[in-house]
């Protein structure tokens, strides 16, 4: 893991966001775009798509741009895009059921297939033909659905203690909703979605 | 506006975090905490900690530390915590639904009391004590209910029609869940939150 421990997660986030453009432009028949269009279509500069870029290689040509397609292929595989990956919801509250719902965890490299929870009237019940398993079922229902990547959507008072459970089925992905900050081993990537901060980051501005 | 502009929005996110581990150790009747027991509760160094501080004054002594309660009102009246904001969320399917049961949406300076949809059958109904009003309503609303934060849960074609509606009702603040990325005059702060994207962030790891 140490190359990519040099490479910010913000480039990794923008890589998504140029992939997602360029599929785009691949619906419209775009053969060929520059930087400076693509930074245009993505609100960023051309020297940060450029730099992004780099550090995984050169593509484009100075002057021609990029080939669409070749650049969506090369995002794909960087961003381990050709293989479907297998998620796992922890918490079938509102917050979980919802994200049960969403349709943007259930698309081709993105298999949301399983829950868990520890409400008896929850557990082997289904959302959105998500089935539900009781906690207890964890590092078992990990293993046999292949699970790759954890979403902690319990209450806050529970994050730390169903973050130390995940790592223990040896998960290495987790993507955290609570508002408490994760300690997981050094080879355990989390990210945080901290929903009511993003709002109290808003109220900053309002009171410019 | 001039000002926070050069104030980093990552700055703004980590004085949150401080803010809320202050309120903790306030809890706990704690009185004093260094800089570097701070940095230590809240996983970022003691020099980001005097960094992020030092954009809006000098708090704390050399050798003393920080008063906590003294800390903990600066950052309210920084970060705009002393009053309630009003939010409304557009779009009631299962995201927005999930967020209008979502306790960290109703709290102390965050109100959410309304929200917007163009099925009639979800309108004039009301999820978790909150109306729900039709989308031909939204100025109207956002004026009589003195709303201050749209967020933005409609399906991602509808983003950037959506936030042009919000836009000129005079909303200066959105929080975007849709993995478009909006078009908004300058004075209008956007905050996005990409769920799908967080994970592909993911399978990024998972394939190194």
């Amino acid at each position: 893991m140490e190359q990519n421990k040099r490479i910010p997660e913000s480039t990794i986030s923008r890589l998504n966001v140029y992939l997602r453009e360029l599929i785009a432009l691949a619906e419209m028949k775009i053969k060929r775009i520059s930087s400076a269009e693509l930074g245009e279509r993505t609100n960023l500069s051309d020297a940060q798509i450029r730099k992004d870029l780099n550090y995984f290689g050169s593509f484009g040509k100075s002057g021609v741009g990029y080939d669409v397609k070749e650049l969506i292929s090369s995002l794909k595989r960087i961003l381990g895009r050709n293989e479907t990956w297998n998620i796992a919801v922890i918490g079938a509250g509102s917050l979980g059921s919802a994200l049960m719902k969403y349709p943007g965890f259930k698309k081709q490299s993105l298999n949301l297939c399983a829950a868990f929870d520890i409400d008896p009237k929850k557990i082997n019940k289904e959302i959105n033909k998500i089935p539900i398993y009781g906690l207890d079922k964890l590092a078992r229902v990990i293993r046999d659905k292949k699970i790759s990547i954890c979403v902690i959507a319990v209450p806050q008072t529970k994050g730390r203690e169903i973050a130390d459970k995940v790592v223990k089925t040896g998960i290495k992905c987790i993507l955290n909703f609570t508002p408490v900050s994760l300690n997981v081993p050094e080879d355990v990537v989390v990210r945080n979605v901290d929903l009511s901060g993003e709002l109290e980051i808003l109220t900053y501005f309002l009171v410019r």
